[in-house]
């Protein structure tokens, strides 16, 4: 396989966008991609585009053909498809166009992510995110995504002692990391008691262990490493792309305290990129909700099993400490469009990686992205290094 | 890049499946292709899965994943996701499983294809397949996908003479073809005064030149040469697998009695696979409109620009002629599950060169997969041969 870099990165401001619209917001992210690379319009080959959504909430599939040609592309005949697993389709979009151009297929590659979430209302919106979950075994009985992780929460504090407190720990952090953030969708900081005393949702879940509903995109621009090095002087490496599939219904699961998928895309990264948690200096997770986060900082290594509340309290997950958390300021926080997810984790990396956040910039050499659907029942990993 | 070769196909007869769910279907195709592999479902380590509508139309996204568990391989701690690319979402997976498999990520991968239609009122999936032409700027207006097609068939009659009944030979070539095949969901042979005299769809195009709601699945298992030839001693060759991207919206192009990225995928198809139009022996070409399959011989090079008419009126498309045209009955005649289709086409060409069709058998050693999104705006192909 090729090496495959980074050369340009771009992303829209995370929030309510009532003046733009999908394409906008695409085609902004994507635009500002190309100008960080340093590259033109007419260099991109091939599209691959993380949506998961448009279909049901705006009436629009076949959205990578359809924002190739709104972006003015289509005088390049490049190759345009959408990618979808759920709330990780940006970090399939990336898997795909890591493929596409390790395997020599393309050269100059688009991985984007967009979603568009606020033109419908909440309750919509909350049923097509339902459709992540299984439709037939879950939701027809019931089930959201804050109820099937609130069993998750409750099951974790039941089987380790993990405290409500805890877990409000992580919401906390990011918060504090999204008000540095110009990108964030919420930039107020936030207490444990706040988070404990909001809204409940799903006992234990309230308001504040849940990512918000967020428009926004954000795209890379990959390229083989040799060529890379034409267009930038800090391209930033993909040492590992990885994926791993779990029981989609929380009840076919032996544990769900943990999530296989997790751990086995995490054990094939760390393998891929001849590194250990202790390497990874600054970690995006998937923190949807506050017990998503805690599970994956164990499932990755970062906590043993058990320990994630532990290790969250003690400072673990503080800017500069054992591994910079979300300084992004997370999906919580930074906000949580889901298509566009996945690949703005990357984006945020690869600026703490330049040394040119406009936010909190912690230090480190090298960073993980951890971005999954449903209830970590999809997972994509990508470690990025500076080379 | 690795050679890379399809060891399994499998697929479920395309029709109106009511006692059948969008799993059901796709499993039943994944199995077939698992055991006409030889593999166990076990050695499966990605799936690459093509769909259009669920989340749409059955509420369903995050397709992959819930397949892969509901065919009981989350076991494999597989990858898994969906592409979609409107009605060439088939044809866009086989791509991506291509890339997987070339790039070295990936030996033994699923490409699958599933759509469930009549799960909804044909009102509905009309909207549904809608979706894949320009929502703002084509459907706003009224523009479904068979007036979409009148007007490119009103235009090229219009430009270059082409006949009412020159067009009408294709469906009629279609289910003549179709009523060999087991597979097919309409078997009925139609004469060139019964398509005229249909129900009128969107002039010139009556019901008979439209292609129908289907339910259906097809999958292939992909493999590098090097392992194929352990599990089969007829692997097929994937010599060329290509995408181009058109503008979407008709009102866009210069000239809409052809599809630039008909003529961009297949010149990248003949040169990556080092073959010309006259050594294409079977041909599998996405007729939802007979319109679409006379533009789709032109822009491949099987007649030149304007005269796909007569081509067809002097038997240019007959079995063993110049071209075997879809053995299968083609889209018209076989069916159009959507997110199937693509890799549908690509099953029929292998049982073809393996001279194992249980339908209309015809000759040849070399055979191309044409699968498009929208009006020919999204293309993708593959060229297969015998080894």
């Amino acid at each position: 396989m090729r090496e495959v870099a980074i050369i340009g990165v771009g992303q829209t401001k995370y929030g309510e966008h009532w003046t733009k619209s999908l394409r906008d917001l695409a085609v902004e992210a994507g635009l500002k991609a190309v100008e960080d690379a340093g590259i033109s319009g007419k260099d991109i080959q091939a599209i691959f585009g993380g949506n998961m959504s448009a279909g049901t909430v705006v009436g629009q599939d076949h959205v990578a053909a359809i924002l190739a040609d709104f972006a003015g592309l289509i005088g390049n005949d490049l190759a345009a498809m959408r990618v979808e697993s759920a709330c990780a389709s940006g970090g399939a979009a990336l898997h795909t166009g890591y493929m596409a151009v390790a395997s020599g297929m393309y050269d100059i590659v688009l991985v984007g992510g967009v979603e568009k979430m606020t033109d419908v209302s909440s309750e919509s919106m909350t049923d097509a995110l339902a459709s992540a979950a299984d439709r037939e075994w879950e939701v027809f009985f019931g089930a959201t995504f804050p109820s099937l992780g609130a069993m998750m929460a409750r099951r974790h504090m039941h089987q380790y002692g993990t405290t409500r407190e805890q877990l409000a720990m992580i919401p906390v952090q990011c918060h504090e990391n999204a008000s540095y953030n110009p990108y964030a969708q919420l930039r107020n900081r936030i207490t444990v008691e706040q988070v404990i005393n909001a809204p409940m949702v799903a006992d234990p879940l309230t308001l504040l262990d849940c990512s918000p509903m967020s428009d926004g995109a954000a795209a890379v621009i990959l390229a083989p490493m040799e060529i890379a090095k034409k267009y930038t002087d800090t391209p930033i490496k993909i040492s590992a792309s990885t994926a791993a599939t779990e029981y989609v219904s929380l009840h076919s699961r032996e544990d769900i305290t943990t999530s296989r998928a997790n751990v086995v895309a995490a054990r094939r990264a760390y393998k891929m990129a001849k590194k250990e948690p202790k390497d990874i200096d600054i970690l995006e997770v998937h923190d949807a909700f506050s017990i998503i986060a805690l599970i994956a900082l164990e499932d990755l290594g970062f906590a043993p099993k058990g320990q994630g509340g532990r290790f969250v309290e003690e400072g673990g997950i503080a800017p500069n400490s054992d591994v910079s958390f979300n300084p992004s300021g997370g999906l919580k926080a930074k906000g949580h469009p889901v298509g566009a997810t996945g690949v703005g984790q990357v984006v945020e990396i690869v600026h703490q990686l330049r040394k040119e956040s406009k936010g909190l910039q912690v230090d480190g050499e090298v960073g993980m992205a951890h971005n999954v659907g449903g209830t970590a029942s999809t997972v994509f990993i990508h470690i990025l290094e500076v080379v």
